[in-house]
């Protein structure tokens, strides 16, 4: 991002996503200014033709430039605006380590524990994807077990430092109890979160509204 | 990779994966030496003590220095191995979008392509997990329609030119057929498929022993 001239930026993001979060985090904690605009995935803002017009893949954040330029994938938007910071390593292999975190938290993390929150807290007590709940929480204490393995030997997941692969497995992590998930057994994660939140610039997804933290507490 | 000493480099895949070869046809494309180690993941050869305590997430591909410093994620290894060179575009945002495609590979595609040819080619014909089959085909088609999307428009995923973008998108894209995919709709994709295989160095994933082809062949 700093090899890019200055620019004004925009994010078209839902703020109770943990993938549109994780922008907002690292964007606060580079202290770059940026445009928020609200865009609710959950009610179908994503599928409308404008929004198709600019990511074909109908998913938030989106990142806009103001010469109409796009990114999206958050992590792919992570990776575009720590590019020359402190929050990715500039070592070739660090930076390769880096990446695989990112990559996990795509396919091993997000998809079990991100989804699980979605489900409990985002869909009606009788829908029929409560069927999918088991599996999702299968997959996401082996995630959770694989996450707790690395922390037995290391702080950080971006590196040496804290950095851009910490904070995309922060998002959803510090929020896994909406997915149903106990985190007692994980007491390396739980000290590893303590250590995100104490970051500089740090700053908290919002608490969902009252009917979602509704369904989150009274779901099984 | 450039910028690391060289090094003897191994590789711990399941050649029948295209996780697995996508790292292979790079290495292939980058006319670098390696060692192939095969292992089987649909026999269980990624669940042994002695795998897991290389990589805890228990996946291939995974790339193993002479030093023993370990890398997963196949796109994270394509990302170690193309640094540098002419498969990743050196310019901060045209790298940024190569990462854009590549998480949308491990998000929106691999889950459902690669897993339909799973199902399909690797489980009994009686297998509970078929029932997964119509929503990884939904999914699966939405996700071609964005790559037929982009093409309308443009060459290559990775950016002006081929590299690792188009080589994580073709490896599950060229036999998703496998996975029940009529390809008929996606003209672009076809071409794009033809112009990958076209490409100095191209080496093509092996076919499917005997009784994996029988049921590829014999699934509705």
């Amino acid at each position: 991002m700093p090899s890019e001239p200055s620019r004004s930026l925009t994010v078209h993001g839902y703020s109770l996503s943990g993938n549109c979060h994780k922008v907002r985090l690292l964007l606060e904690q580079l202290a770059l200014a940026y445009r928020w605009i609200e865009v609710d995935s959950s009610a179908g803002q994503t599928r409308t033709p404008a929004y198709l017009a600019k990511n074909a893949n109908g998913k938030v954040p989106m990142l806009e430039l103001d010469d109409g330029r796009i990114l999206v994938e958050s992590d792919a938007i992570l990776y575009w605006l720590a590019d020359g910071t402190p929050f990715l390593p500039a070592d070739p292999w660090q930076r390769a380590q880096a990446m695989r975190w990112l990559f996990f938290e795509q396919y091993s993390h997000e998809p079990c524990i991100a989804v699980a929150r979605f489900v409990r807290g985002w869909t009606h007590a009788d829908s029929p994807r409560r069927v999918e709940l088991p599996r999702l929480l299968e997959g996401g204490h082996k995630a959770l077990a694989v996450m707790e393995h690395h922390l037995q030997a290391a702080r950080w997941f971006t590196g040496a430092d804290y950095g851009i692969a910490d904070i995309a497995l922060f998002a959803y992590t510090d929020v896994a109890g909406h997915g149903g998930f106990d985190m007692s057994a994980y007491p390396a994660i739980r000290d590893w979160l303590a250590r995100v939140r104490a970051t500089p610039g740090f700053v908290a997804m919002p608490e969902p509204p009252a009917e979602v933290a509704a369904r989150l507490a009274s779901s099984t």
